[in-house]
């Protein structure tokens, strides 16, 4: 069985077609400036070189059709026909506290989706016109809806409400939501199975540490309590994402700047963390070439990035009160081997050890458990793969 | 040598006058309602009974002489001319980055003081009328500055900094300060008495829980973490204040609501917390009671209350690598043995072990060890004595 995964973002469409025999990719690929001038689609088909199709898109529905005849081409093509494509497994942002799983799309689906867009109002939205592109352009193929939110609605009430008046919640669903649940999940059961024990007895601790970054409590499977709140900004120290600060703070520079909230909210998600602290990038590899120059800035935010993942890792050990593992995946988690020993020094009183060689000898892409040998809390580095998530999700539901 | 401390709100003014002898408070009071129709002073001497004495005062300087009146007086006095007072030591919130430890006030220091006041808009202010006053009414008497963020400011800039552009820290001071310094500093000396250890040997956290909470890591006696931030704000749930949340939701409810930063800071200040979710009241005595006819919203804002504690306590393990003692102090802190026993709960695998028995029997007032006997952390309950170690302070300088 053969299934589609799309990510659709506003002026973007990612893909990839998996094989769910052998859970291998097909082919992945990219549309970029939907709607916008110079569009143009690249395309990778499993073994094969890269191919850049400039052509017009108009709306997202061209972008399907244009990624359908890449699959289906004589020379890049992949697959004879579309009909070989048993189902489409859609990545959704943001399901708020409708979705706890993911289900086969349908018109109330698509309308509870809708209902979230005041808490995902840039993704959501992009993710609703990928999935009406797909039904037109593929009428009879089931579409499944896969929740960046929905591995985290098994938290308690006590994690998931913030000390605000509770008609907040009541009227709006303020509350913490979480997100990065479908990398979460994976990594939280391939972490089982390098344990050799089944989910439901263990309880591990999951940084996934990217772009954007979050770390987890998973107890017996489940999310109990998820750094990002409300929105992906809160939690640690990201890319350009200030992650938490004192909230007073936007008031105050709001007042000292004259700026609008706007501006604030714009400051806080695209101008802060390591790259605020830096002044040199968003991009860690930079941020070290910079610090080995002697920029002490660089060097700061680095220090930032480790400590604040430090201190999540240390707050989900109360929170859990005994952890099996600590996983890291995802770009800086799974390719920076510095990063991981910084986050996880001096903390061998409680039983988590690395080991540096092994922790420096990590392959890219490769499962591997970086701990001492004796070390109590397993430290494992397990490459995130959300499209496979999402299309074993897909399978699920649809076989 | 007998030292006055002096607490200047913006219309009241509480005092202690502390014999440095053997420690022992003289009198304390309360002036209420300085500047506003109805004042009056509220005056303890030691071992008597409490006097007010409802009279107008139209200002800070009216307010101390009260006072002074009040511990000369025949009847209700503490000493026979105010000759004997040796110094005075003033509470001062904010110190920002100038002020380390405590300091004998001169220009300069008021200076500096004033320079506060953006930090401090509703304190320091205050601080400042109660010091002018004093030294109105007592010149020559040499006046202290004690700062509730002095402690504080041994905290390494990975810690103190938030990850925000730069240049907003390089302009405004925009950092994590930290509040309740003077308490964490004072059960941070009496725990180390207690462990029978150097302050330099041990590394503690403090738990300072009352109408506003704090927790704090401290090593080697210096802080070096702490939940408060730029100002009190920030960190665990309080009485009326939200503490830690998603930075975004600020603008989410102004947005949402339609309402100015002024008014979404007041509902974060005054009308969140566990008063915010419970709807009952900030009143830990309340929301037991509430608790325990059946109100669910009550025990929600209870089990937030713990939650949001135990993961600073969490957090602050990591901080410190391994932990010799984690203290309780003020008024939760001090007396609710059934907080305290939900903060801790499961964490022996931390080496984390309350004595239920020795908890549900700690005495008001008393310092009290309530770990089991083989727990590797101890657990103390300490009562905190701010005024006692501003005097201390004062005296230091003074001598």
């Amino acid at each position: 069985m053969k299934i589609l995964v799309i990510n659709a973002g506003s002026s973007s469409l990612k893909y990839q077609l998996i094989d769910m025999e052998n859970e291998s990719v097909l082919a992945k690929g990219l549309c970029e400036r939907i709607g916008i001038e110079g569009s143009k689609l690249n395309h990778t088909p499993q073994g094969g070189e890269k191919v850049v199709i400039a052509k017009d898109m108009k709306d997202h529905s061209d972008a399907i059709r244009m990624v359908l005849d890449a699959l289906t081409d004589k020379n890049h093509g992949v697959i004879a026909s579309m009909d070989e494509i048993s189902a489409v497994g859609h990545r959704v942002v943001h399901g708020g506290e409708i979705f706890n799983k993911s289900v086969v799309i349908n018109d109330e689906v698509k309308a509870a989706v809708e209902k979230c867009i005041p808490l995902a109002p840039l993704h959501n939205p992009a993710n609703l016109i990928g999935i009406a592109a797909c039904e037109k352009a593929m009428p009879g193929v089931p579409q499944v809806g896969v929740f960046d939110t929905a591995f985290h609605q098994t938290m308690p009430q006590a994690a998931y409400m913030y000390a605000l008046p509770y008609d907040l919640y009541d009227k709006y669903k303020i509350r913490k939501y979480g997100f990065h649940g479908t990398s979460h999940k994976y990594v939280a059961q391939e972490a089982a199975k390098m344990l050799g024990k089944k989910q439901e007895d263990i309880k591990i601790i999951t940084c996934h540490l990217g772009n954007g970054s979050s770390i987890t409590a998973v107890d017996g499977g489940k999310s109990v309590d998820t750094s990002m709140g409300f929105t992906p900004l809160a939690g640690v120290c990201m890319g350009t994402r200030s992650g938490d600060i004192d909230p007073a703070i936007v008031k105050f520079i709001a007042d000292q700047e004259g700026k609008s909230l706007e501006d604030v909210d714009k400051i806080l998600n695209k101008e802060s963390g390591v790259f605020g602290i830096s002044g040199v990038s968003s991009d860690f590899r930079d941020l070290e070439a910079a610090q080995n120059n002697g920029c002490e800035k660089s060097k700061l935010a680095l220090d930032m990035f480790a400590y604040s993942v430090k201190k999540y890792v240390g707050t989900y050990m109360a929170t859990l009160g005994n952890v099996d593992a600590i996983i890291f995946t995802a770009g800086i988690g799974e390719n920076t081997a510095i990063m991981r020993k910084a986050i996880l020094d001096n903390m061998e009183g409680f039983g988590v050890e690395v080991d540096d060689a092994k922790n420096e000898k990590a392959i890219r892409g490769a499962q591997m458990d970086i701990s001492v040998d004796g070390s109590k809390v397993r430290i494992l580095v397990i490459p995130t793969n959300e499209e496979l998530m999402i299309a074993k999700e897909t399978l699920e539901l649809v076989k």
